[in-house]
């Protein structure tokens, strides 16, 4: 190692964008992941995991910011000439996925997905640049039935991993209905599909950014164009105001009922058959969903969703949150998105030349994480280890022996490795492990043939609270013979049962 | 997506060397991951998940392939300028985690980590550039104590995830006494550590190839060269016969107990003080050990492991199944190595220029996986759903209604979502899909409230051997009424309980 020693030390940091995952943040993600996998499974989805890198050229250019087509992944050159990438999502690694084994797969092929994915992005507070995914997604049916599924079994899956209902809506479009309104408004023509391509651009991306600009923001971006509050202009789609108010028509056909929303989209779409084309599928879907009991409490159709994707060819699909949480500054608000996907009928045809329908969901799970902690729903405080000190370096044996004993009851345990000398730094490490006792066998205990039990987690309430009666009352440190100790443990573990959360997996 | 078409068609293919992992080999991986995580748990070893990518700077060049120092990696530069990476093992981002958040963390700090790493090396027969490490390392003790604990819960894991006692062995070896042989043999001067160093890594790869090379090959190699059977050359460490001699001598230093074993080795590093230290760091390593009733069916002092990463410091270990395989050509070998690890003290020093010893473990979760397999300890065959076939295509709503009613008891389920016409290609589709049953509901089954379940593996079975007699007594299909169709399910998949794998995680 002596040639390292003479170089410049380097940096011990992270990437920019990236961030380091621990302890109780692992396992309740590796938690959720195996509920999410439970209900996608139990549905029929089968696991596939594709490598995480893959060629630039399988990967194509289907990032949300289709501002910047060329940008957002992490590529590099093989010395032989294929540029490679990291995947930035898991629905582009399933087409060729799906391309290249289709002769071995079933058809339709359900199957889900879970795992990182990458975006060569500016990082910003809480946006990071790795982060997982978790997708099901049907290959090879066409049927509005694989659609309702999908957003039935996304509704399921919410209430398994602790969104209460009423808590999440499902919300449904339809890019159809849209290409309709579009083609009722002028800026589509069924007979030239790339004429006014970038005008329908930029009206997607302004509906998509509803939530954030409101409704006379929309407006601005599908006419002249929109001055924000830096002072930036963005340029819009140069609608006229009749067009554009067909478009906000569109955006706010959301009725009461689904019977009423399908209706009312119906009269807007009149003359486009694409636009009906859609509505018919809406109205299978909601069909479908309503006769499995997937009422409005967890399933709406509403026009305002339409995913940023270019990639979506027919229903689209979006969870949300519905409840408050305090943002940096302490006001008020929603969640907002924590799934969402959609109908590509296009995507494995770049591969193969042939039409393969497909449909699915991509659910954020670091999201969906954030959620159920801000709304307590995670156990913040995972407890650690029980720790065996180490009060005579010679008996190691002993106090392995100790945790061995403990291990094969089931109870998470280890010796202390630091330097045993001082005794506080022993007891201080296992604070700092969240430790729910420690062990304590010095000489004098060992001759006598006992052990003494401190119980940290009673200790630590008594710190806080207690006056010096109840100290004294409600001691927190037994003296138990050798053989009584896991009986004594197990008891004291017990009285803390609804504290505990091990953080195992 | 018209833009798309005029476009040549993207190859659907996985880059060389990475592959796709289907249904069971995901779900059986998951399973492994979770075996291998609850024995680190319960030894109090607690998650770390880090970023996939590092920059170059912190993985520095510790590939175990020392003669490409520069390659191994798959890196790229940001627009910024930092060169960024994969990482391609979980040691070097541990070390990164530990020295940037040292403050936060406990010491001594016990981690595990399970993920993917990649290699940019020339891919080979079973050879990928992405695969899975499941590793648990202790930072901050210098106690044995930490080295013999890692050795005992490489040994329990191993038993945890289907390896039988016996099917097994953990071997140790002490870097210190290898130093302490070179000392003697005259290519080690501690006072000028970087003299000799291009000999030595020689010795190490040498010794580390013994299985495949044999004692002549690994001798050919300490003296001149040795030429391999293609006629290429490889140049050797050019040592004396003397010198040769001894460092032979230290290979073969295996004795039939770890005492014998250690008193051995004492005599030849007689005259080094760092070979004496070393012998007395295993000596302390096989008496906890032992006192933990570890004997040598499970771990043994094995002085010919030397493991090829140049950055150990002190012990090292390698487990191995011990069992014979049938390779390629149909000839028995051994298995071999599914995990190795050591000590590596001065692996975050390199950022913050203190000492911190550590040690730890890497486990090869799918060269494990593969032994398993190998020995038929996993189902290679899971079964997928219960397939809802789909008479008639109006009535999707009841199908979905019976999957929902299977699901909710806790039976994966689907209803067949391809195109209904041909019955023929869903009882096909049934078959793909590995599925134990079918759901037969038509239009005459509807009117008289009953339904059809087919018994697929019974009819799979019967189609192989029955005689015709069987076949009539044993019928795999059953009428029965609308609300007799669970508890038959149920009847039907208990009986072929010991078959039924599910596939599910």
């Amino acid at each position: 190692m002596a040639n390292i020693r003479k170089q410049p030390r380097p940096k011990a940091e992270t990437p920019k964008g990236f961030r380091d995952y621990f302890g109780a943040e692992v396992a309740q993600r590796t938690k959720m992941l195996r509920a999410i996998a439970e209900v996608y499974s139990l549905y029929g989805f089968d696991a596939l995991e594709s490598s995480a890198v893959e060629t630039v050229e399988a990967l194509g250019k289907f990032l949300p910011d289709v501002d910047r087509p060329n940008e957002g992944v992490f590529a590099w050159q093989e010395d032989e000439g294929d540029w490679l990438a990291l995947r930035y999502d898991l629905t582009a690694p399933l087409a060729r996925v799906f391309a290249q084994h289709r002769n071995d797969l079933p058809t339709p092929y359900r199957r889900y997905a879970m795992g990182p994915v990458w975006r060569n992005e500016k990082p910003g507070p809480g946006r990071f640049r790795q982060f997982y995914q978790c997708d099901a997604d049907t290959v090879g049916s066409a049927s509005m039935a694989a659609d309702a599924e999908i957003c039935a079994m996304l509704s399921d899956t919410l209430e398994a991993v602790g969104i209460e209902r009423g808590d999440y809506i499902v919300r449904i479009n339809n890019r159809k209905v849209l290409n309709g309104v579009m083609e009722v408004a002028g800026v589509l023509d069924p007979s030239d599909p790339d004429r006014f391509a970038h005008e329908r651009g930029i009206v997607l991306r302004a509906i998509d950014k509803l939530d954030r600009l409101g409704l006379d923001g929309v407006r601005s971006l599908l006419g002249e164009g929109r001055k924000d509050n830096s002072g930036d202009f963005t340029k819009g789609a140069g609608l006229s105001s009749t067009q554009a108010d067909i478009v906000m028509g569109f955006m706010q056909a959301h009725r009461g009922t689904g019977v009423a929303t399908v209706a009312r989209l119906n009269e807007l779409v009149q003359g486009s058959n694409i636009g009906q084309h859609g509505v018919s599928e809406l109205e299978q879907i909601a069909d479908l969903l309503e006769a499995g009991g997937y009422g409005s409490d967890r399933i709406v159709i509403d026009p305002s969703v339409v995913r940023g994707l270019g990639y979506y060819t027919g229903p689209v699909y979006e969870a949300e949150l519905t409840f408050d949480i305090l943002d940096d500054k302490g006001r008020k608000r929603q969640f907002g998105s924590v799934a969402g996907g959609g109908r590509y009928d296009d995507l494995v045809k770049r591969f193969t030349g042939q039409e393969v329908p497909a449909t699915g969901i991509s659910i954020g799970v670091d999201r969906l994480l954030a959620a159920l902690r801000e709304k307590g729903r995670l156990h913040s405080v995972a407890h650690g280890p029980v720790v065996v000190t180490v009060m005579d370096r010679d008996r190691m044996a002993d106090y392995q022996a100790m945790v061995a004993e403990l291990r094969t009851a089931g109870i998470r345990a280890e010796v202390y490795l630091g330097n045993p000398k001082n005794f506080g730094n022993q007891l201080k490490y296992a604070d700092k492990r969240n430790s729910p006792a420690a062990i304590i066998e010095g000489g004098d205990e060992k001759a006598a043939g006992m052990v003494q039990i401190k119980d940290l987690i009673l200790g630590a309430k008594i710190a806080q609270s207690a006056t010096l009666e109840e100290w004294k009352e409600r001691p927190s440190q037994f003296e138990v013979p050798r053989d009584q100790m896991l009986a004594k443990l197990r008891e004291i573990l017990a009285s803390h049962a609804a504290d505990l959360e091990t953080g195992q997996n």
